[in-house]
C-alpha cells in the first residue's frame, strides 16, 4: 500500500492499513461527529463525506457510529476503500489544501468520546484461563469450571448506561459488603477494586428481528470492530451480592472502553484458528472458519506520581469462545440485536501468572502481591491508581493498534451522615 | 372531579384521575406520539400541546415519553393539571369541536406502541414470597432466602432490546438444556415455558451522574410511572444456563409491558405503608414514607379457541422491598440511571398458592396443574396459550387501572437442519 500524505510516525497504532473509527469534538465545534485515526491526526468523516458514495453520506456525517455500523459489511468495505484512498499520497483530497487544513486534525486537539450509543452492553465469560482461575480460588480445582461452561458461551447483560470512553475518572464505589466472618453486612468503601482486562466488539449490520436467531456462520456480518475495554468490578460487593442473579452493582460503577473501533477488516491479517474446544459444541454453536485474532494486550498500573508498570501481558487469542459464538448463542432464543450493542470478551487471562488479566487472580486473592517500579507493590487498587489497557497486533513490519483504555481511581465519597 | 367531557363508561380503567401516557399512531398517521387515556379514547397531547406551558410543549409533541420522562416531578405535575381541566365537561377543548374531533380518538383506532426508548432494563427480585417459593423448590426450605435477600434488594440487568409492547407475540426459544440424568445438553424447543407476573416503574426525571448516588430518600423524584410485564421465562433454559452469572437467554427471548404508563401521581390515593423488613435495613435503605400500593393484579391465561381463566390473583403490595430502596441500591456504586429506563418488580407472589405469580409456583414445579375451564389443565405454556395480566387499584368508587398486559405464545422455529 503506498503510504499516507498525513506522516505516521514509526510504530504507531494507526497506519493507512488501520484507520479506527471514532467520535471526536474540537473546542471551537463541539458537535459530536465521526473521525478516523491515521497518525497522530484523524481525518474528519463529516467534513469529507462529500468525497464519499451517496449512500454512505449520512452515516458519515452522523454524531455517532450507529448509522454507520448499522449499514451492510459491504457498506464498511465500500467507506474502508474509499478513506485509504483518499488518505493516500497523491490522492484527490491530497490535493485540495483548503480541505485537507480543516479536515485533518491533530489528536492532540480533539476531544474522544463515546464511539455510539450502546443499546445494550453484554458481557461474556470467555477466557478458560480466567474462569478456572476464579473458579479454583472460590470452589477448588475439582470444580473449577461450571458444567455448563465448556457447553456455551457463558454471559450476562450488563449496563449500558455507565459505559465510559477513556480518560474517564472512577469513582471508588461505597456500597454493601459482608466482611468475612461477620453475619451481618455493613456499608463503606469498596476495599478491593479490580481491574478486569478485557475486549468488546460492536454489533453492526441490520441486526435481527425478535425471535430469529442469527446462525454461527452467519454472526460474521454483525461484527462491526472492537475496542478494549476495562471492566472495573468491586470484588468485596460482588462477593456478597451475586448469589444467585449474578453480579450488580459491583459492576455498573462504571466500564471503560477506548475510543477507537478497529475494524473487523484491519484485523484480518491477524486471524487465527480458533481455540480447541473440548468437548464438541452443539451444532448450533460449531464454527467452520476461523475467527481469532493474535492480539497482544497489556495492562500498566500506574501510580499517582509515578511511572506506570506494565503488570499484565495477555492477548485475545486466548479466548476459549468467538465473537462468532457468542452471537449466536445470544440470539439463539430469539433475543434481537440492534447496531451499537457491546458485546464484551470477560476477562482475558492466558495461562501463566504473568497473562493473568486481573488483580484478583494476579494477587490470586489477595495472597500475592503485584511488583511496581520504585519498590510499591499492590493487592487491590488504591485510589488515585491509573490503569491504562492498550492492545496491538504486529507481524512483518504492520502494527494495527487499539491505543489506549485509561481511567483513574478517585476517592469515594465520603459516606452520608458521617 | 367533575365528569370529563369524554365518556367514561362505569368500571373503566381509564377515568379523569387516572391518564395514563401511552404512544400511539394511527392508519392515517403512522407518526408516533404520545396520548393519554380517558375512557375508551384518547386524548392525543401532540394535537393539544399548543394548550400546555411553553416549556412542556416540545416534550409532548415527541415520539416517545422520554423527553416528559427527563422533566422534573413539577413538570409532570403542571401537565397532569392542565391535562386533567382541558377534559374536563366545560373546558376550553370541549368547546373546540373541531380540535376535539381530530385529537379525541377511539382506542380502537389506534396501535399502541413501546412507551419510551428504554436505556436500560433491570429485573428486581423484590417478592419475598417469590424468593421463598423458588428458595423452598430448589434449595430447599432451610436455605429458602440466600443470606443476602433482606439485606438489599436483589436485581441483575436484563435486555433492553427485547422488551416489547402488549400484543406482539412471543415464540417459544430454542435453546440448550440439561435434561434429567444426562451428562450432556441437548437443543431443542424450550418445555417450561413460563410466565411472570410482574409491575415495572420507568425512571424520570433528570437522572444522576456516574459516581453520584440517588439517596432513597430522594428517589421518589425518579418514578415517572407504572406499568405491567410479563418476564417470559424458560424455566429449562435457566437452570442449566444461570451459574454463576445469572439469567441470561432463558430471558432475553421477550418481556412484554403494558402500553399504559400509569403515573405516581394518580397512584397516590392508593399508598399503603411499605412492606415490614425484619432485620432493619443499612441506613442507605431506610426508607421513612410510604411507597408501597395497593394495586390488584391478576393473570388470565386463554388456550388457543377457549375461554381465559384467571390463574392468579396477587397484589403490588407483597413486595417486601420498595422502588425507592431499589433506585438507592442501583445507584448506590454509582450508577446512573436515565430517563425511559425501566425497573421491574421480579415476579409478585403473594402468601396464599392462588396469589402465585408463576406457573414454576402455581404448579409447584411441576407436581401440580392448574385448572382451566373446560377441563383443560396446564403444567407450563402451551404453543398459542395466551397470556393476560391486568391490574388495578379500586376504593370506594375510584378505579385506577392498567389496561392489559398480554402475549400469545407462538410454536418454537424448525431446528436447522432437521
Amino acid at each position: 500500500m503506498s503510504a499516507s500524505f498525513v506522516p505516521v510516525p514509526s510504530g504507531s497504532d494507526f497506519p493507512l492499513e488501520n484507520l479506527p473509527y471514532a467520535v471526536f469534538s474540537t473546542k471551537t465545534n463541539p458537535t459530536h461527529r465521526i473521525c478516523v485515526a491515521i497518525g497522530e491526526h484523524v481525518l474528519d468523516l463529516k467534513a469529507v463525506a462529500h468525497l464519499y458514495p451517496r449512500s454512505l453520506q449520512a452515516a458519515l456525517q452522523a454524531e455517532n457510529l450507529n448509522a454507520l455500523m448499522g449499514l451492510s459489511y459491504e457498506a464498511w468495505d465500500i467507506a474502508r476503500t474509499q478513506t485509504q484512498k483518499l488518505l493516500t499520497k497523491g490522492s484527490e483530497l491530497a490535493h485540495n489544501v483548503d480541505l485537507v487544513s480543516h479536515a485533518v486534525l491533530s489528536q492532540e486537539d480533539i476531544s474522544l468520546h463515546l464511539p455510539a450509543q450502546i443499546g445494550d452492553y453484554t458481557d461474556f465469560y470467555s477466557s478458560i484461563h480466567h474462569a478456572t482461575n476464579v473458579g479454583i480460588m472460590f470452589r477448588g480445582a475439582d470444580n473449577a469450571l461450571m458444567p455448563n461452561w465448556r457447553q456455551l458461551p457463558v454471559g450476562y447483560h450488563g449496563r449500558a448506561s455507565s459505559v465510559v470512553v477513556s480518560g474517564t475518572p472512577i469513582r471508588r464505589p461505597l456500597g454493601q459488603t459482608l466482611p468475612d466472618g461477620a453475619d451481618k453486612p455493613v456499608f463503606g468503601a469498596c476495599k478491593l477494586l479490580d481491574f478486569e482486562l478485557e475486549m468488546a466488539f460492536f454489533i453492526g449490520g441490520p441486526g435481527n428481528k425478535l425471535g430469529e436467531p442469527i446462525s454461527v456462520d452467519e454472526a460474521w456480518k454483525n461484527v462491526f470492530g472492537f475496542t478494549l475495554m476495562n471492566d472495573w468490578s468491586a470484588r468485596d460487593i460482588q462477593k456478597w451480592e451475586y448469589l444467585p442473579l449474578g453480579p450488580f452493582t459491583a459492576k455498573n460503577l462504571g466500564t471503560t472502553i477506548s475510543p477507537w473501533v478497529v475494524t473487523t477488516a484491519a484485523l484480518k491479517p491477524f486471524l487465527l484458528d480458533n481455540f480447541p474446544q473440548d468437548p464438541q459444541v452443539l451444532p448450533y454453536l460449531q464454527q467452520s472458519a476461523p475467527f481469532n485474532f493474535d492480539i497482544n494486550l497489556e495492562v500498566s498500573l500506574k501510580p499517582s506520581n509515578d511511572n506506570a508498570t506494565i503488570i499484565s501481558k495477555s492477548n485475545f487469542k486466548h479466548l476459549y469462545w468467538t465473537p462468532l459464538q457468542q452471537i449466536a448463542h445470544h440470539t439463539v432464543t430469539g433475543c434481537n440485536l440492534r447496531p451499537g450493542d457491546l458485546m464484551a470478551s470477560g476477562t482475558i487471562s492466558g495461562e501463566t501468572p504473568d497473562s493473568y488479566g486481573s488483580l484478583l487472580e494476579l494477587c490470586w486473592k489477595g495472597t500475592k502481591t503485584v511488583e511496581l517500579q520504585g519498590g510499591k507493590t499492590r493487592k487491590f487498587l488504591h485510589d488515585y491508581d491509573e490503569v491504562i489497557i492498550r492492545g496491538y497486533c504486529e507481524r512483518e513490519g504492520l502494527r494495527i493498534g487499539f491505543g489506549e483504555c485509561a481511567g483513574q481511581v478517585l476517592p469515594a465519597r465520603p459516606i452520608p451522615g458521617q
